[in-house]
């Protein structure tokens, strides 16, 4: 079987990261003020976050964002990472189509989630914050937070969403391993959580949740900042460098993709491979198709409403508009953890509202169908998140072979899924089923935040 | 902290291995018939190994044998993996010594068991053979060689040792995510397993105990061949793959190593990454120290007796002169499961014999110290097989503290241990001990082989 993989020298690494906000012809909408309903200034956000992350997240102007060398160091410990020409995927597909993937499992932690915890780490350590806190939900922000907090010397605590903690116990180990506190989400810990916890004792947790645990604790302790791993605008900012290294690694093999394909959690994986190939959309230069792949369980992007929302379920964070299912939905316990969530971040929200993307809604069954597949022609045992986005490129792989077109198809491989075991189990001995949502739970959560803005 | 990762262009990866014996002055004595007592001959290995695999085995003219395209092929899937200068290790030791560590945990199975598994497979299927058998401890063999099946299209039965089965159910999942068949051994399914069983029903099995189950079920079953992940000649012989790509990467990095360290279980990962290097010692070019890192609890290097003795428990295989333990020793239930086998390869035997390495016997808690240490600095959690290397490699940089001396090492992170979490777990929370082991219990064991020959 033919094998390709191509990587870039360190001095081929990207410098800078992209920021697609300033190229958009329309900004998305300001964040607000819970309280006031007033757009959010840099300096609202300055007690909760690092400042430079802050003026990152709110920032329209610059194109390009230089990269510190604290951090491009610690890049080069993985970077780049192969990009695949997933020949055995083809063949076991019989589709014309030529498929590859840009593998960020290689990275130490196993995911991508890295690339912006070191940057969110070296902020924080830049400006003289000594704890940080996160959420996490399958773990894998968890895990690469915590190297992140080791290797810039930070304390770290993370609320991991409980079902993950249950499901998933050995990436409780691993930030434990490097040095972290992991509390399970809703906790005794924070009010947010005891208030939870007290409506509903048995409630295994979500991301909005976690959220507002974590947001609690950083609002409370001295000289501690609040991190997260997805749906900000900073935190797919730092995601880039996977699409600007894709983009060189694909001229490398001679080839422009026409569709780029992430699975859609927050959407910081989906920006980052997606955003540096939109570019040049946006110029009129190329005409890519972007496909967020999110789970049928948790269908913001496909069934929900663009309207302005609380990030968190206790409601802590700026009101942000954005695709939502509204922050009291409680998704499915389906095993892709990190797409859990009930929002879109706003950029995405934005382009998707303008038709620039598109989006697709994948059934638990269809993504483990795809991660085996995957597994067995490339090696690779994907994430349950991932597997969503190789789910959406077969369907598209296999569009291509009634067609006869030899389309180029891009994903992003976001992270392996050894960690993720117990879920193969399950699905290989048949325990595991799809989630159906009907229209009515949906409109229920939609409903209840109409008045919010 | 400064990174540097050293890796090769796609054509600098190795085009042939490197056969260590056809370069040793004194040769290993040759493998008997357990029946005659007299001198191995190929055919004698024909019905258990796929031809090309005996002619390997007993080999000792060719000094580079030529990797076939197909295998190299897969190789690029993964090759060359990093060389990593370990500054975080150095710096979180304080020590003047510049160590670097082959990672072989990139490969998609995350460890450098797939570099044979290939080859196996590879002349397995070439030669017409249908099905293959192997045995596994840990599962890194047995999840490298079912990926490699799959490429190659054979099926595969594994022999997993018990205590692994249970320890690491999750390496059986990755085995049966790639379509093998995972049987716990010892196992009702051959008389071996039978007979063991009836003796000691609560057996928790070792690597000697499920190859004599894989030989029997190969012997026994229509165009099947067997195949093992480490002490014969063959797959050591495939894993030289390692130490070439090293020996052009430390070239990269301006340096040559003084001492070459490998963890040792069978000794393929070891001869991997050293013979390439003693080559040049054999010349009286270099002179360089090359450290085998055994665990304590299973210590037939540093303890165990040079002679004859069976590769496995029921006494199927050749009888091989080794250092060993007796093929009856039953090793504690350390979490290095990869390393719990009662005798080394004849190579590394013999090179031991004529003191060109050394060996050192590393207790659990201190592999764990190390593990934890290096996950901290690198970011990498490795396997706790791998983490042995990691011990003794702390230990010689702790001498250069002492000396003063900017000594060059090597180790291979042979894999990492993301599958080997509940091991952590037990470790972070005071679980683990050390094993110790009487004088008398070893002399109980090789007692009983003394006749053999």
């Amino acid at each position: 079987m033919k094998q390709k993989r191509y990587l870039l020298s360190e001095d081929n690494i990207p410098t800078h990261w992209y920021n697609v906000v300033a190229d958009m012809k329309n900004k998305p909408m300001p964040p607000l003020n819970p309280g006031t309903k007033e757009p959010l200034k840099n300096e609202d956000l300055y007690p909760l976050f690092a400042k430079k992350l802050a003026d990152q997240e709110l920032d329209q102007e610059n194109i390009w964002i230089e990269i510190p060398e604290e951090v491009r160091e610690m890049y080069k410990s993985y970077r780049s990472t192969p990009l695949v020409r997933a020949y055995g995927l083809e063949k076991a597909l019989g589709t014309p189509a030529h498929i590859y993937f840009k593998n960020e499992s290689v990275s130490p932690v196993g995911s991508h989630k890295l690339n912006s915890a070191l940057a969110q780490a070296y902020y924080c350590k830049e400006e003289g914050v000594t704890n940080i806190t996160t959420e996490t939900g399958a773990g894998q922000w968890g895990a690469a937070l915590s190297y992140a907090a080791k290797a810039f010397d930070l304390d770290l605590a993370v609320y991991m969403v409980k079902i993950s903690y249950q499901q998933k116990p050995y990436r409780r180990s691993i930030m434990q391993t490097y040095g972290a506190q992991v509390i399970a989400s809703p906790s005794m810990s924070t009010k947010a959580g005891r208030k939870i916890l007290t409506e509903h004792p048995n409630y295994m947790g979500s991301l909005g949740t976690a959220i507002s645990e974590a947001v609690e604790l950083a609002m409370s302790t001295e000289n501690c900042k609040y991190t997260l791993g997805s749906v900000l605008n900073h935190v797919t900012l730092h995601q880039t460098v996977i699409g600007q290294e894709a983009e060189k690694q694909m001229e490398m093999a001679g080839e422009y993709p026409d569709i780029v394909i992430g699975c859609f959690g927050g959407g910081s994986n989906f920006g980052g491979i997606s955003f540096p190939f939109m570019r040049h959309n946006f110029t009129g230069e190329r005409n890519t198709r972007f496909i967020a792949a999110e789970p049928a369980s948790c269908p913001k992007l496909t069934r929900g409403q663009f309207h302005y929302d609380f990030g968190d379920e206790a409601g802590y964070t700026p009101l942000l508009p954005m695709f939502t299912l509204g922050h009291n939905f409680a998704p499915a316990n389906i095993h892709a953890g990190g797409l859990r969530y009930h929002g879109a971040g706003v950029i995405v929200s934005q382009l998707l509202k303008d038709n620039l993307m598109e989006a697709v809604d994948i059934e638990q069954l269809e993504a483990f169908d795809a991660a085996v597949l995957f597994a067995e022609a490339e090696g690779i045992i994907p994430a349950p998140e991932s597997s969503h986005a190789i789910a959406a490129t077969i369907r598209e792989a296999k569009k291509c072979i009634e067609t006869g077109e030899e389309k180029t198809i891009l994903f992003c491989l976001s992270g392996h899924g050894l960690i993720d075991m117990a879920s193969y189990d399950q699905y290989l001995a048949g325990d595991l089923v799809n989630y159906s949502l009907s229209d009515e739970e949906i409109e229920k959560n939609l409903e209840e935040i109409k008045d919010l803005v």
